[in-house]
């Protein structure tokens, strides 16, 4: 057993374990750094759907690029067993280490429904895995293979079912929930989501949850839903969704928060203020509603790393987290869908007063321009302050940026009167006009709306 | 002479005056609205480059859609001749107006220097004018013509000059500045500029300012520079900037700003709380200088019209317009380029002390998708405080919106320290890596440099 001593121990392999790495050596050059992970070769978490068709087509092409650059981390290939907090302790087979400061970076694992567990004993049954040889293990058996079922209709379902179909796979689609999208879309947008997934050639079947597999000589042979309608298919791809990666933290002794996840402060700190969690593996809150979150994204799983990795050793900037603001994106044919905060069917559940506002135009201008797409941003503010709580755009690649000026209005708790005059470039081959720019546009209807 | 009384009284023709109605019906909708204009048919003003190119290829396709949409707004056709504030009364040669409120959005002309005022009269010498009949004249004149040269490298030379590339023109851009869109880049990023505008096959003569235009038998035949080169041409096309058109507020007795344009107070009222004046024709200052600003755009006489319609009866909502900030995007070839606030130079010619940080990456993530880009964000921000006053970024299309979320942090006035842990949407088919996404990463460069 090789021991070692470090001052910053980093245990994981995603996206949330190597920026808290990079942030706390620029934050504490003089510091040892060093992070185990238990795979060599990484794969970038949000690709992996593109390995699936001809996007990406390889996973060697979704490699997570090493932190070999970042000069000054040490990386150890193995898996921790165990985590002595008292004594600052880690251990995995081949290694001691003792540690001043650790951060758990464990991600997430894939969460399998009561009625799945068994199931999963099936040759062709998968989950989608961070994993490269759990991928290639799935690309491999799909070859030759036709009839896909794909269960979950979250982001990850509907880009790896829109993938397959791009290299000729007969995919259903199959979820719970009334739309596709559900936690990140209303009806409108999820409806126009759903166009163009059907015109892929992909089946939808929605609205009714499934109750298990049906099972022949250990192969799945089809999919069971609760009103006894069976999906037949060849491979079953189960995209239901992730629950935090805590056991080693459990077994630490770790509190754990309501979903799973790792108990934590604004800084990221568990009650141990030499133990920080960060990312999947955290227990998060909902930026909007205060609620316990189930949001998993590596883009805010990076944000929680950035202040991990600088408030190891002091709190150097008063910029805690302030909760997960669900803000994300996904193209679907040749059109972007974004989204950030909460949605208006998140808004009445959760009984906060709400106006919502749309603008649907082009997204250049004028609309003859070459590459003009129709481009829709609805903007949901609350009722009585107009402060600004959510956001969905359509459209072209730009909607991927366009929801971040949403997420900085939504983050920085501007209201739509700040928005109705905002200062924008416009520009015919980039933007919409200067005189419909829709967020300015969408806001402006809510502002009428107060009135 | 048909006599007209009206409530509102709006005197343009381009996206200021348009977008002052718009939300004037909005804001106060039991208000008699009338739009004077001098042309039926108005062009898009930043899509009139892309009419002598492949992009558009025709003024027709530039044409601003009419307000015809919005219903209840009167728009008539004519040129006022006399404002009479006293008594509230405009005329044309067809009309006599009374109104109760009237808003100036006049817009510019171009601007002419001293040297050329007389170059002025020859057949092949001709400024952009944002009028139909004059582009047309000037599209069909270039028909059977080859040498081009366009005077003036601010982004409406460069984009006609990179146009008329585009259909086969031997096109030289000539500027008295050190490097192309000098107002908008630091040197990098101008040279980067730089390189695809002669990749395109344009020569660039830089660094030394025109003296005239020598002519012979009432046409010129080169552009004379101040070292005593001629650059020979068959057409000449100056793009020296523009100037606020506003004869008729000056003859009226408005004040005037520094730069000639119509003395206004942040809510885009004159001196007279019942005149208002918005867009190209207004008295504007930096927003960060606080310095009087010759900046032109579109977008930001947008923003301004939509205070100005707001605000006629009342001040609805206390944002004002506090400066302009110059922001604005465009595309050379295929990479955008975008910048926000003030560059580099700027600011050393200010005296302000600032700190800059740049990433360079790549749009998409990982970086073997399809369409990846190199991609470029530079930040700058005050030395003590943090504070955002500036950025630039190249890339992708996506380059348009990235710009308008630092546009946001400038107008919000945030810091880098809010931005170092900005939660945005990351996907592979539409950004960058959530690890490295340029304006996180920029903003932690400058706050490591700070600290």
């Amino acid at each position: 057993m090789t021991i070692i001593e470090t001052d910053i121990f980093i245990i994981g392999g995603g996206p949330a374990a190597s920026v808290t790495a990079m942030t706390a050596k620029n934050s504490y050059p003089d510091k040892k750094i060093t992070v185990i992970k238990e795979d060599k070769v990484g794969l970038v978490p949000c690709g992996i759907p593109y390995i699936f068709g001809t996007t990406l087509g390889d996973s060697e092409k979704d490699a997570m690029p090493c932190g070999g650059k970042t000069t000054g981390i040490d990386i150890l290939i193995g898996k921790i067993e165990d985590v002595d907090i008292e004594n600052k302790i880690a251990t995995s087979k081949a290694y001691q280490i003792s540690f001043d400061k650790l951060v758990f970076a464990t991600g997430s694992i894939p969460f399998i429904h009561q009625n799945f567990k068994e199931a999963m004993a099936f040759e062709n049954v998968f989950t989608i895995d961070k994993n490269k040889d759990k991928i290639d293990a799935l690309k491999s058996y799909l070859e030759d293979k036709k009839k896909v079922v794909v269960v979950g209709t979250g982001f990850i379902g509907v880009e790896i079912a829109t993938e397959l179909a791009t290299v000729g796979k007969e995919v259903t689609l199959v979820g719970a929930s009334e739309h596709i999208l559900k936690n990140s879309f209303d009806e409108t947008l999820a409806r126009e989501a759903e166009e163009i997934v059907t015109g892929q050639g992909i089946s939808i079947i929605q609205g009714e949850p499934a109750s298990g597999i049906i099972e022949k000589d250990g192969f799945a042979t089809g999919l069971k839903l609760c009103d006894d309608r069976v999906i037949e298919g060849e491979v079953f791809i189960l995209a239901t969704g992730y629950q935090p990666h805590t056991q080693l933290a459990k077994k630490a002794g770790l509190k754990l928060a309501r979903y799973g996840g790792i108990w934590v402060d604004e800084y990221m700190r568990t009650r141990n203020k030499d133990i920080f969690a960060v990312g999947d593996c955290s227990g998060r809150r909902d930026f909007v509603t205060r609620d316990p979150s189930k949001v998993m994204l590596a883009s805010t799983s990076a944000s929680e790393a950035r202040i991990a990795g600088n408030s190891l050793y002091k709190i150097k900037y008063m910029k805690g987290f302030n909760g997960t603001i669900a803000i994300f994106s996904t193209m679907i044919g040749d059109t972007a869908f974004a989204s950030a905060g909460v949605t208006e069917i998140q808004a009445i559940n959760e009984k906060i007063e709400y106006i919502s506002g749309t603008f649907s135009g082009v997204n250049r201008h004028p609309a003859t321009m070459p590459d003009a797409q129709k481009q829709s941003v609805k903007l949901i503010a609350m009722k009585h302050s107009g402060r600004i709580i959510g956001g969905q755009v359509s459209g072209g690649k730009e909607a991927g940026e366009i929801i971040n000026i949403i997420g900085l209005a939504i983050e920085s708790e501007l209201t739509v009167y700040s928005l109705i005059s905002l200062q924008v470039a416009t520009q015919p081959l980039l933007t919409a006009a200067p005189t419909t720019y829709p967020i300015v546009k969408a806001a402006e209807k809510i502002v009428h709306e107060i009135d």
